[in-house]
């Protein structure tokens, strides 16, 4: 592979012809937050910042890059964890936020299209509003939609509805050369040639640039109800969830929760949980058109927790209530993040029948490794979000004891067949622990398929699959 | 690309040393019903019929195949109307049908996996009488779940639950060159890497052979209703679909017939049909667990329809009656088929709002072409299946008449952002109608994934994006 162009002024004078420049940051105008993402522990600027507005100026820009071998990074809301937006090889880094509008709510065929840039909670707020569900409902809710459509977020509702990518009919993408292509639509059926809609959905900014999304709505369930179940062990609170799966009800969204991560919400948020008395915790979504519909699963729900253990049962059927627990459980990520110094996360997801086994693992690790791990996710589904604190560790020590620890978790993960991440994706972060995860068949096929979708190599370049 | 190698008796012999010789058929065994599928106008013999029982055998073919330059056809139940299971370039028939195990129903995590020879009508009864759905419904019940998920069956049901796709969690494939390989899992979620199991599924065995299937099932709804009304034009029937899904009801299925359709069926079965007296008719299906909750659904929907012009509403609350109904519906195709002399079909799907437009087109097409085409189909979800009938027709006025007709057709789902397929697949009938409809690029990027996974170009050849 030839080096990338580095930009100069002559680059900058070429794009500012078909951007404005001022919605383009140049070297010093590049600010801190365009470094790295949420999570991220080095730093990378981008030579150049644009903020496009249009699918035609992203066309060009692409076209531009592609005929100048300059690398370009798409990026949201910079809300990730694996460094996918990130610039690792600087050049021009293609911000999309501004590009945030509704395009159509279109109440026939139940969809909803919109540009990449509107944000999760505008989304969800926008489409409530009408008496509309967009079901998944990842934690992060400042994150835009591209990002989730990049990463296929998945979130908590997964149980019942699926993930990100469930919910998109059609996408407006713009390749490596500028070429602009509709892939789906409007349609619920399509058979027609190869998948290629699903291909650029969880490829992480590295196949395409997705400049419009037609998002599948559903009618907004009239009535739910949250219930928070306290158990006297982990263990007990998630060996409950394969009978209540077992048991054909379907809850929306089942979480799990220990009392410490519960604990640093509460310091987090400067608020008190409905309950901290028991060591864990189940916390169950219902939803549904009646309350009848509602409570024959739940009855049935709760009777299942307390043959396993559960310690009592609150049940959260007023908005104000549901919305306390909720947010609480939103914020966890930040409230960990908070109670140390630098941390790092996994994100595998394994048969959910199989989720006890591995927080047993996580718990022996912890002394194994002499760190602290803190976990929760979605038990409904299998996803497990698991934080390693790097507290008093020197730098060095970090760093070794984190690829240990890192590298035991995916064994694990591995050996009961789960998969490296469940919802934040793979980015820059996790490629060598996909690629160990992987026949080498497997990661040969990405990377042929990086290479006819991007035969430059100038989309978000070494993430995903490639070196 | 260098011609196939044409297969001789000294292959026959290597192949017979992995595959027992009373599963092996050679030229003159070769029965005729390998050499076309449900719809082909063609006959197409293979050299070879390999029927395979396991993995490892299948690996073995592919690896012989592909070091010998061999064609490869991979078949089910040879159910298909595109001729996606006809060997085009003859060398071997891969025959999965014997490889027909329900391998586990895992109850803990709603997963069941099953070999792909399974048929569809086996695979909905052994799985209801256990307590669960699995929800795609294809028209087809005698179609492998193999040769399913290769054309990402719809079917009924798709209004509420979505299409096959949406069914598989995990798949074991074997590629071109005998790489056996497990792409997805029992997981919920995945966000690991890029979507290869979507890329093969609805690739028609161009891409991989499917050797197992790991499939996402529902528990069983407990209560349905299914509603039969009749209406004085069909345009008014269709016409009540979009305030339907306005409504934000929640049909499991909607379909619309014609009087004439149901007529052949009437006749093709030897039964009566509920109800033959109006033009139209809408036939939609409601599920859920309490008779309340359909109900809160259904006479939301028998109003509206009332107000759109309907003539009456026939509830089928018992077994019985709705089994006889979608009796009748599912031998639709079958019904118009014994009702001419030769037929060809189309299979597009448009948005939903834009069913009658499609229609009302089909209507004037038909004297404008002067021949005849009946039409039925999934009015819920913008698939509709129109089958042009040859009747007296000479064969060279038929091939004439019909591919003018075709092109009208495609050019008008195009014209309405409609697709060339909504369920049926392209295979090798509708290649030159997915090239017309798709951005050339779109064509590139197929084709430029076919080259990444089979190289050699041994799996079925000639077929969905390929010349």
């Amino acid at each position: 592979m030839k080096p990338y162009k580095k930009i100069d002024e002559n680059d900058l004078k070429n794009i500012a012809e078909f951007v404005s420049r001022d919605r383009i940051l140049w070297k010093d105008e590049v600010n801190e937050e365009y470094s790295h993402d949420e999570l991220s522990a080095g730093q990378y600027y981008p030579d150049i910042v644009v903020k496009a507005v249009s699918t035609e100026e992203i066309s060009k820009l692409l076209k531009y890059a592609n005929t100048n071998n300059i690398p370009v990074t798409p990026r949201g809301a910079g809300t990730g964890l694996v460094g996918a937006a990130v610039a690792v090889e600087q050049g021009i880094m293609l911000d999309t936020t501004l590009m945030n509008h509704f395009l159509e709510l279109d109440d026939q065929n139940l969809t909803l299209t919109v540009e990449p840039g509107v944000l999760l909670m505008e989304l969800a707020d926008y489409v409530e509003k009408k008496g509309y569900l967009y079901a998944p409902d990842p934690g992060e809710k400042s994150a835009t939609i591209g990002g989730n459509i990049s990463t296929n977020a998945g979130g908590m509702r997964a149980v019942k509805f699926g993930v990100t990518r469930d919910f998109v009919r059609g996408l407006e993408v713009v390749l490596a050369d500028g070429t602009v292509m509709t892939l789906g639509g409007k349609t619920v059926k399509d058979s027609s040639g190869y998948d290629l809609k699903d291909m650029v959905i969880g490829s992480e900014g590295t196949l395409a640039v997705i400049t419009k999304a037609i998002l599948k709505l559903l009618p907004l369930p009239k009535k739910n109800v949250s219930l928070l179940v306290p158990f006297p062990t982990l263990a007990q609170a998630i060996g409950a969830v394969p009978p209540i799966i077992k048991s054909k009800a379907v809850p929306t969204a089942i979480e799990f929760m220990e009392r410490e991560v519960i604990m640093d919400a509460e310091e987090y948020l400067g608020r008190k949980f409905p309950d901290n008395q028991a060591d864990a915790y189940l916390l169950l979504k219902f939803d549904g058109n009646t309350m009848e519909e509602i409570a024959s699963y739940y009855d049935k729900v709760a009777q299942i927790c307390l043959d396993e253990g559960a310690i009592d049962l609150l049940i959260a059927d007023t908005d104000e209530r549901a919305e306390a627990i909720w947010k609480a459980r939103g914020a966890f990520l930040e409230a960990i993040k908070s109670s140390t110094t630098m941390m790092d996360e996994v994100d595998v997801v394994v048969p959910r029948s199989l989720v006890n086994t591995f927080v047993e693992y996580i718990h022996e690790l912890q002394n194994e490794m002499g760190i602290r791990i803190k976990c929760f996710g979605h038990a409904g589904d299998g996803n497990l979000h698991a934080y390693i604190l790097k507290d008093e560790l020197s730098d060095e020590q970090w760093q070794k004891v984190l690829n240990m620890t890192m590298e035991k978790l995916y064994t694990k993960a591995r050996a009961l067949k789960g998969n490296v991440s469940g919802e934040h994706g793979i980015g820059y972060a996790k490629k060598a622990y996909l690629k160990e995860s992987m026949n080498s068949k497997a990661v040969d096929l990405m990377q042929g398929i990086k290479k006819v979708f991007d035969p430059q190599n100038i989309l978000n370049p070494h993430k995903v699959c490639q070196d």
